[in-house]
């Protein structure tokens, strides 16, 4: 059998404020292209999530417009046309390995319209390196914690603000870090009431939902 | 040993915008009446969560103006004095055994201010019934979604609105339902990318970022 | 030790309607040929399932007359003259990252008999892509549903039709999917009555069960 | 807040050939005859599924024609006007534990239409007990096997037949049977096609599967 | 059969300075005074883990200087003659319900020759409440931490200080915190070096081997 | 620092009946001929187990005596001087692909003293084939069933003779096989009393075991 | 329904030289006097597992030569009359707290043939006590270890005997002895080769092995 | 964006003991070397971790002193200058495939000041070999126990003295040693009260826990 063309949702980001992005392991660049170009028709920016290099090389060639960050592997390929928010949010990482997931997480709020402060590398194994951002914090209108290991800063950052906290457990870590699920676990089971959780390394979703409440 | 008076975190409505609430289960009548007291010479409203009907019978003699809501089992020792927000929340339940947990959300959302819109008994196995709160949901600043068994309900309210959905896994359910675990997995996999999720069964958790994000 | 030769189960299409299938990883070229020399004298079409291009090319020159599917990796040695049902089946995805199990399963399906309707890419992201199908999935003998990561389309479907509904998980996703595990967890929890589940990324098994029920 | 009534969904049988059930666990009486109240309005039977034998008590009661199956725990409040089916079903059971559920799926499947064989306690640590029924296997439109411990019944079955398996896995075992988990990997992992599998214990899906093949 | 008396390990404490415990769940009083009576012989104290009010009330009788801790339920029979420790070590909580763990840990290190420093209520959702004792910490010889939930006091408190942290996971907790699991996971993916975890709710062990480190 | 010799447990043929096993994976072709040549001096066989062809390329040169058995990747450097039993043990497979793991523990007891008898390829999905073995089955000192996927067959060998079996659960599979795990638990749930169970894929353990009882 | 008379495996003992046993929890006094009614015709012995002190009260009345262990909650209601083994096996505890299961394998042994020899408490935290026994456990046909919590008597014992082990993980322990699944894991993992396992708590499958070993 | 320069933690070792290292895994070469200029200029050690040696070749061209240790993946950069502890620990190993991480946490030991007594290959199958080291065991500050598949001599060690015992559970084994949660969850459950545990593979954190007890 011959499979018919792809019809990705190009309404989503008139409907929804955000758009379908392209996730690119497993796809063809025939594929992501053939996506890639209905997807440029609608509203809103178009995106290739987990793109490796190589992938963004042949992207290139077709949209020359095309722009690549190496650490989220997000392939940008229109930016859209977003009206910016008033308010802010963060970024945050316990790590310098978490920064990836953190860069993917605030990429797309940007694209998506939010003002994005990141405050990178302020882990609780030496918590004061957090403290030193109270101010920032506390004024945010989200703010997305990126951490892997036991993902315990979400909590610490969960105490400290009024705002929605959004964890991002990451797949940083070892033996029972079990590529990321206790790192959730610890995030699902914050004693900060104010946490909610996305899967493991999941930067667009955790970027999605920090534009919409940015924007409110 | 002695142990000394607890010192419950008075001032985290004033920092935060919520309060400790007072997790009854394991707690002594003494116990939380102790705490209680404490908090209820802070601002915002004072809430024992998981009350047993009994103990809300012995707090009643203590704090008479204490109110209690069977289906969720808070109690309320007293209603603070917040401002209303302009938007609304919807709390969506997939089936009526959902119930419990969604009004927990719903009466912490509106203590802590949020107008709050009940839409229950819902579910994918008759999608239709959904459908018709179509103009309610997309309106909405957040929908929270109690759902156990497959939770997939989170998933489809997801895919309809343009603001951020707030998945509350139930343990309703049996089998490899898992306690909630399972729905948890659905809600946490969403191919929804504006569904974040909290601890089963954590009305009191979905409640309270609903309604910062109301507020906002 | 000499292994003896294989003895693959020849009357299994002639006593139970469906054949044994060649399951090629882990198997060399000259054993898939062994056992596919002997089936070949047996009834019912002869498969080999899950097999690489580079297997397909050698199994070619043996048997010029092997078809290959490159999507499901299917090699039909042999169609068989099974008689066609009256009926239809349909086999349904929620992405495109699913079309190679749903292929799996509408080429097994057709080879035994059944005919097939293809409905491809109607996830429940954007559920109204699946109600425009919903005159030809009410009146299928059987549904097939093919989905990853959250799998919350078969119970969407088993609540719209009056046929049984066959939930094949797929390995589709990422971090908590837990490479099919999550949907299928999804699928046994459904709402919905008439949902049963095979093992993950089993389009052979939901192909041959879909098949015996539009004979009957 | 005061929950409105319920609505349960009165036109599924109608639309699905199969009704609404009402899972009483959870439920309270009055709950259970509020729902049931309106179910008896529609089409098809109306069947309390999990009820006590007290739950009966009062709902016989209520609704005087109320027959209870004391081994699965059903109430049936009307038997509906369904046509039987030409052909019939077989119910199979590794032990006598495992009957409870089994009968959930033979009485539903006979309210549904089909004509039942039911086979109790032929599990494989005595497989030759199977052996003597081979005749009545072979002829049925379907066999429900329902099956605890190691589950390994569902296989052996599915090896015999040309016609879909629906395989039970049941809580009954102790140890790493982890209360129908292992049963339900064994069966899941079926080295027969035709093998598909419903949630631990619910022999209510099982028999509305069964049902809906044997009336195909 | 009739069993032979018990022989408990009466030199364990002389051998490696830490007492046989009785741990009472699952024995008679008949086989825990058989058991008391034969260590009251060896050096140490003697002590009878997790012991209703009611096994306490019965062995009183027995042992009349018996004393009862009801939080951490530890019936003390003997005291034994320990030589005290120059330095001291922290025992730590997150939240109240930690408490009785907590004590079951102080109790043991202090029985055994360690003086204890209590640090209870000091949980990361308001993080301001472990920094007040950041100078009794920092001079502590061990920190045992114990902590249900996210169990993330574990992390902070390791960044903190120069010595052995022991961390103690309690079954403090709600849907995925899995009675324990979480907050263990959390503690072995410290990213804080200096971090080792015993089983859940060992007060017990941890109070042990902090004694061994208070000593050296 | 310099590791100092290996030392392997020279003894313990003669103090257990069978010896210290080399296991390849992870060790470098030096470490293997360092220990190898100290097993050489003791009683009994030297085996070298799961060695790729590569690593037993290399042996070869060192000791030319050395023998591979390609399936189960074993290489024999001495075959020892074990008396023969008069009983014997059969070894079975579900499955083609189950056969390298029944080849060492065929080859294993093989060494070990005990008469061996290979029944392969007769799983349960055609359990006729399995029957036409009885004869030789019921006669055996000790059955030895290696099978992966569901791992059903352990229980029906079980069921027919009475002597006892063991289970080898093998990695063969996919999707919730989990790598052996599943099968695993089919063969420790069995409900046949004479089945114990060893490690997935230890075809090792299973040999020396069957050649134990063999011997008996 | 009305379900027909039971149907025990009454030949098993002949067939296989052990008998199916009565396993009493979830079963009526009604169905246990049935089904013990028949195996009392049959050869061997006749014996009800995991009885409740009240069950073998009512079948005492029955069955006036029933015999209670109150320990390991066996009822013996017939004692057949088996020929007892030359050698002897050694069924082996860690804890007291072990007995229980231990005691179901050694009576179960003694009925089935096996000359006995119990070795209880004798775990590794002190494992000087194991070794006074030495000298019986290297004579002996076949060791059962009985322990929970760790379950590292197994590899333990394993090491020193030149006979088959079974590991018989017991459900003894708390936090992550998850009821035994992590003694099993244990013992699966052993580095002794001799040892195989069987499902938590199955001191009568253990037994069984164990008899089955010390006949031949 | 581009990322800022990396703030590694530099005053841990003059805060805490013991350093920041740097985990090689997942950094590039460039980051490694911008981390490390930086801790060079602080107190204590500068080490990498798990770092493959083409990663020591190109750290050597940058720091010429660099050191590298082939079995444990250290390379050392720095030794700082640190003083000697009076007392000893022990670093034990049950086989030879444990060395690599019991190597990991002698040498970090060694460097932080810990005069350390290696013990390997000594596990449980032939448990004499422990015995022969009795004497230097009972005089250590602490015993760091190395082991993979159960994992089981953390416990008999830890029956042995009367020190800390720090349980390191490897990732060796296959099948149900699932990468070393097998071994952890053995030394969880230990029966010996003096054992705690850290992350499998953890070499360097049981290095720093051992020498800040050796230093006490």
């Amino acid at each position: 059998m011959k499979i018919k063309e792809f019809y990705p949702d190009v309404m989503r980001h008139k409907r929804q404020g955000f758009p379908e992005a392209i996730y690119a392991p497993g796809k063809t660049i025939k594929q992501i292209i053939s996506v890639a170009s209905k997807l440029l028709k609608g509203e809103g920016p178009v995106i290739v999530t987990r793109a490796e290099k190589s992938v963004y090389g042949k992207l290139k060639k077709k949209f020359p417009k095309a722009v690549y960050n190496e650490s989220s592997k997000l392939v940008v390929l229109k930016k859209g046309n977003v009206p910016r928010s008033k308010g802010y949010i963060c970024v945050v990482t316990a790590g310098t390995s978490d920064i990836p997931v953190a860069e993917e997480s605030s990429i797309v709020a940007d694209l998506l319209g939010a003002r994005v402060e990141r405050i990178y590398d302020v882990g609780v194994s030496g918590v004061h390196r957090l403290f030193k951002h109270h101010d920032k914090l506390v004024k945010a209108k989200c703010v997305i914690v990126c951490a892997g290991m036991e993902g315990a800063l979400a909590s610490v950052v969960g105490g400290l603000v009024g705002c929605p906290v959004i964890g991002v457990p990451t797949s940083v870590g070892y033996g029972v870090s079990f590529k990321g699920v206790s790192a959730m676990l610890t995030m699902l089971n914050s004693c900060a009431a104010n946490v909610s959780v996305v899967n493991i390394d999941d930067g667009f979703g955790a970027g999605v939902i920090g534009s919409l409440i940015a924007k409110k």
